[in-house]
C-alpha cells in the first residue's frame, strides 16, 4: 500500500482528458499536490490510503472551473450601477473605483470574489485589476491559481507609484511568481483605447522577455471600434497586429464586433478569444461571433467578467448562456453541444492558458484542482447523461467540496481557508461608505476625467 | 393584540404593491390563509402574536415569482435526449412519452417538479400535460398554486379516454376546481398544429362557458408558421383570431415568428404573452420580441417551459436571460430593467394571468404566497440595490423558506410536505426504464406517427 494526502472514493468521475473518459465508481489519489491515481474505486482502494478520505458517493467528480475573463475585485461594487447606457455607467461606476480602489480594498475584494468563485467550483481565474500583487497575496492564502500581473492603463495613476515605479514593480511581480505553483503572472495592457501605442509595446515586450501571457481586451463595443478607426486609423485587431501584439500568448477580451476576416485574422495569428456573454448582455454589447471563430480555429474560453457587470461570478450561469444564446441566434440547436461547453470551461481553458500540464483535467501528474458536485438534488433527478446536467442543470450551490493545487479548500459546503462572514462583514461596512459617496454624485469636472469620455 | 397563524418578523420587505414599496425592517401576519398586516416590524409586533414566528433577519421577503408556462411532469425525461436538432429530438421525446406517460407517472412527476419549483421559489405555475387531474392532486397534497386543466391534442389519446370521455372529464375537472382556492382550471388546446380548428373552437367554447383562461402555444418555430400557413392560408395568429380565441383569456406560449402587424393585432385583442428563453434558445427556436410586444402594450410573463427542453425549473435564471438577452440583442443596455423584470415573475404575472386578486404582491388580503432569500451569501455581497440582486445575483439556493396559501411548505430550506428523497428514488428508478426503453430506439413505424411528422 503507498500513502497518499487524500482519497476522494467511488463518486462519478469526469475526467475531461483527451478520451473524455469517465468512471461511474471511481477514486482519486493524491499527494504533494499532485493526482497520482484515477481509476476504478476497487483498483485505486487496493493500492492507495490517506488520513483524509471524501466520500464521493453520489457525487459528480471533475476538475475545477477556470473563470478566463475577470476583474475579481470589483465584486465591491456589484450592484451599485444598474440599468444605464454605457457611458454613463462607466462613469460611474469609474466615480467609484478611483475614490476606494486601494491595496487594501484590492485584497478585500479579491477575497470576496475568491471565497465565491471557490464555493461555486471555480478553481483558477486570469485576473485583470490594479494591485495584483494583494490579489496575488489573497490567492496564495486561500488556495486558489490566479493567473494576474501588471496592469498597464494610462489615463489615471491609481496605484500611484509613476510610470518607473510601475515598470520595476511590475517586473518583480513576475519575477516573483514566474515558478510559483499557484500563480500564475500575466502581463496585462488594459485597451487600445486606454493604453498608448508605445507601452502596448512596451507591455508586450516585456511578456516575449519572459515568455508567459499578455491579456488585453478587444472589440467589446461597435463604439470602441469606430474610435479606434478614427484614432488609429486601423480597427482595433489591426492595430494590435501592427504593433506585433497577436499571437500564440495573446489573450483578447469579448471579441465581439469582428469582421469575417478579422476572425481569419486572429484564427493564423493563434490567438485566445474570451467569451463572457452574460457581461456582454447587460452592456449592451452585443454577441461575440462564437461559433464562426470556433470553426476558425480560433479557442473560445469563457469569463464572467467583472462583478461590476456580471454581478456574480458563476461560472455554471456563464456555461448555460454561452450553450444556448448562439442556438438562438442561429436557429440552430445543434450548436455548442453540451460537453464542448464543458470542455470550454475546463481542458480547453487550461491548455490555451499554457496551464495545460498542471490543470483542467483529472488525470496523473496534473495538480490536484478538483471539484465535488452533489448529484441528489431535485433538480438533477433523474440522470440521464452528465455533460447535460453540468451544462444545462447544475448551479454554483450544487459544489459541495474543493480542492486546489491539492488543497482542502471547501469541504462539505464549509470554506476551510477564509472566514466568510467576516469578510462579508467588512465587505458589506466598505459599500456603505461606497454608497453615500456614489449618491453624493460626480461633479462635472470629474465626468471629464474619465478615461472613457473619449468614446 | 389579535391571534395570526404565523408571524414573518424583520425582513427586508419588498412588497411588489403599486407603489413598489420596500420595508427595511418589516413584518407579516398571515391569517386563514391571507395576509392581514405587513409594515414596519415596530407597528406588526404592537398588534400581532403567533404561534410560528419566522425569523425574517438577514432576509428578503418578497411574493413568490410564478412560472408562466410549464409542463410539469416532463422533468421525468429532462436530459434524455440533447444537442439535436429539433425534429429528431420531439421525435426521441415524443417516442418516450407515449411509452411512460400514464396517470401514475403524471403524478410522480410532478411531485418532483413541484418540489423542485418550490425550493426555488416558485409557488405558482401555468401548466400544461395529461392527466391534469393528477397534477391537481399533487399541487393539493403539497401546496403549490397550479393552473392546469383538460388538455387538447388530437394525434394521439394518452389519456386513452376518447373524445367524449375527455370532453365529460375535462368539465368535471373544472366544474371541480372552479372555486378552490389552490387550483385554479384553464382550458388548454396544445397547438393550431396538433388540434383541429374544431376542436380549437369547442375548446375556446369552453373556456368562454365558465369564464376561465385558454393556453395555447403561438409561433415557436418559423417552421411552424409555414406548415400553418399552407395548411390553413394564414399564419398562426390570424388563424387564431379567424376562430375566436385571442382575447383577454388568452395566454400565447412563445410568441417568436410575429410580424410587427401581428403584435399590434396581439396587443389589440388583449391577449398575455409568455416568453420562454431558455426553452427558446436550448431548442434553437429564435427569440421572443419582447421589448417591441412590451412597447405595443402586450403583457409578457416568463415561463421555463417544459424540463425536457429548459432542463431545470429555475425561474431566477429564465429573469437572468429574459433580462439581459434583448439588451444583448438591441445593443441596449437600458432595456429590462431589473424592477421591470421582477415584476414580470411576480405581480405582472398574477394579474395578466387572472390572479393578481389573490397573489403576486404582499397585501392585506391576498393569500400568502411567500418566500424568503437569504441575503448573507457570497454573492449577494455587498448589498446596495435589492432588484439588482433579485434579476442579476439570487439563485434558487438563497431560497429558505415558502410559503403557499398561508402554509408553510418549506422551512430553513427543509421542505416539509413532501418526502424529497422518496420522489427522487422513484424518479430514478422510473429513469432506470426509460433511459433503457429508448436506447432501443424507436422503430420506422414508431417514427411515421409522431403529430410533428407533419412539419
Amino acid at each position: 500500500m503507498e500513502n497518499a494526502d487524500t482519497l476522494i472514493t467511488n463518486g462519478l468521475i469526469v475526467t475531461m482528458d483527451h478520451e473524455m473518459t469517465t468512471i461511474t465508481d471511481g477514486s482519486l489519489a493524491i499527494r504533494d499536490q499532485q493526482i497520482v491515481a484515477v481509476g476504478p474505486a476497487s483498483v485505486v482502494a487496493e493500492r492507495y490510503t490517506a488520513d483524509t478520505v471524501m466520500d464521493a458517493a453520489g457525487q459528480i467528480v471533475m476538475p475545477g472551473l477556470i473563470n478566463a475573463h475577470v476583474h475579481t475585485p470589483d465584486s465591491l461594487f456589484r450592484g451599485l450601477v444598474e440599468d444605464l447606457p454605457l457611458e454613463p455607467w462607466l462613469e460611474k461606476v469609474f466615480f467609484a473605483e478611483q475614490e476606494f480602489v486601494r491595496a487594501d480594498t484590492v485584497e478585500l475584494g479579491s477575497r470576496l470574489s475568491m471565497a465565491e468563485m471557490i464555493s461555486g467550483g471555480t478553481t483558477a481565474a486570469l485576473d485583470m485589476f490594479w494591485f495584483p500583487e494583494r490579489s496575488a497575496k489573497a490567492a496564495k492564502e486561500i488556495g486558489f491559481r490566479l493567473m494576474t500581473g501588471p496592469i498597464y492603463f494610462d489615463p489615471v495613476d491609481i496605484e500611484k507609484r509613476g510610470f518607473e515605479g510601475r515598470l520595476e514593480r511590475g517586473r518583480a511581480f513576475i519575477e516573483e511568481y514566474l515558478d510559483d505553483s499557484l500563480v500564475v503572472p500575466v502581463v496585462q495592457p488594459h485597451w487600445q483605447l486606454t493604453v498608448s501605442p508605445e507601452h502596448m509595446r512596451e507591455a508586450q515586450t516585456l511578456a516575449d522577455e519572459y515568455g508567459i501571457l499578455l491579456n488585453t481586451h478587444l472589440c467589446e463595443t461597435a463604439a470602441e471600434v469606430s474610435a479606434t478607426k478614427e484614432q488609429f486609423g486601423l480597427t482595433p485587431p489591426r492595430l494590435l497586429d501592427s504593433l506585433g501584439m497577436l499571437g500564440e500568448r495573446s489573450v483578447l477580451a469579448h471579441c465581439i464586433h469582428l469582421a469575417d476576416d478579422e476572425i481569419e485574422l486572429l484564427a493564423d495569428r493563434g490567438v485566445v478569444a474570451v467569451h463572457n456573454p452574460i457581461s456582454n448582455m447587460k452592456l449592451g454589447d452585443g454577441f461575440a461571433p462564437v461559433p464562426k471563430m470556433i470553426e476558425a480555429g480560433v479557442p473560445v474560453l469563457l469569463g464572467t467578467d467583472g462583478p461590476v457587470s456580471s454581478n456574480d461570478l458563476d461560472m455554471w450561469k456563464v456555461m448555460r448562456f454561452a450553450g444556448l444564446v448562439h442556438r438562438g441566434l442561429h436557429e440552430d440547436p445543434t450548436l455548442m453541444p453540451s460537453r464542448d461547453v464543458v470542455k470550454m470551461a475546463t481542458i480547453d481553458a487550461a491548455r490555451a492558458l499554457g496551464i495545460g500540464e498542471r490543470t483542467g483535467s483529472l488525470e496523473v501528474g496534473k495538480q490536484a484542482d478538483v471539484i465535488m458536485i452533489d448529484r441528489d438534488k431535485l433538480h438533477l433527478t433523474p440522470h440521464y447523461d452528465v455533460y447535460s446536467h453540468l451544462a444545462y442543470s447544475v448551479g454554483r450551490d450544487d459544489v459541495s467540496s474543493v480542492l486546489v493545487n491539492g488543497r482542502v479548500v471547501m469541504r462539505d459546503k464549509e470554506l476551510l481557508t477564509i472566514d466568510a462572514g467576516q469578510v462579508m462583514a467588512e465587505a458589506n461596512d466598505l459599500a456603505a461608505q461606497i454608497a453615500d459617496y456614489v449618491s453624493a454624485g460626480p461633479s462635472a469636472e470629474a465626468g471629464s476625467d474619465s478615461p472613457y469620455s473619449d468614446m
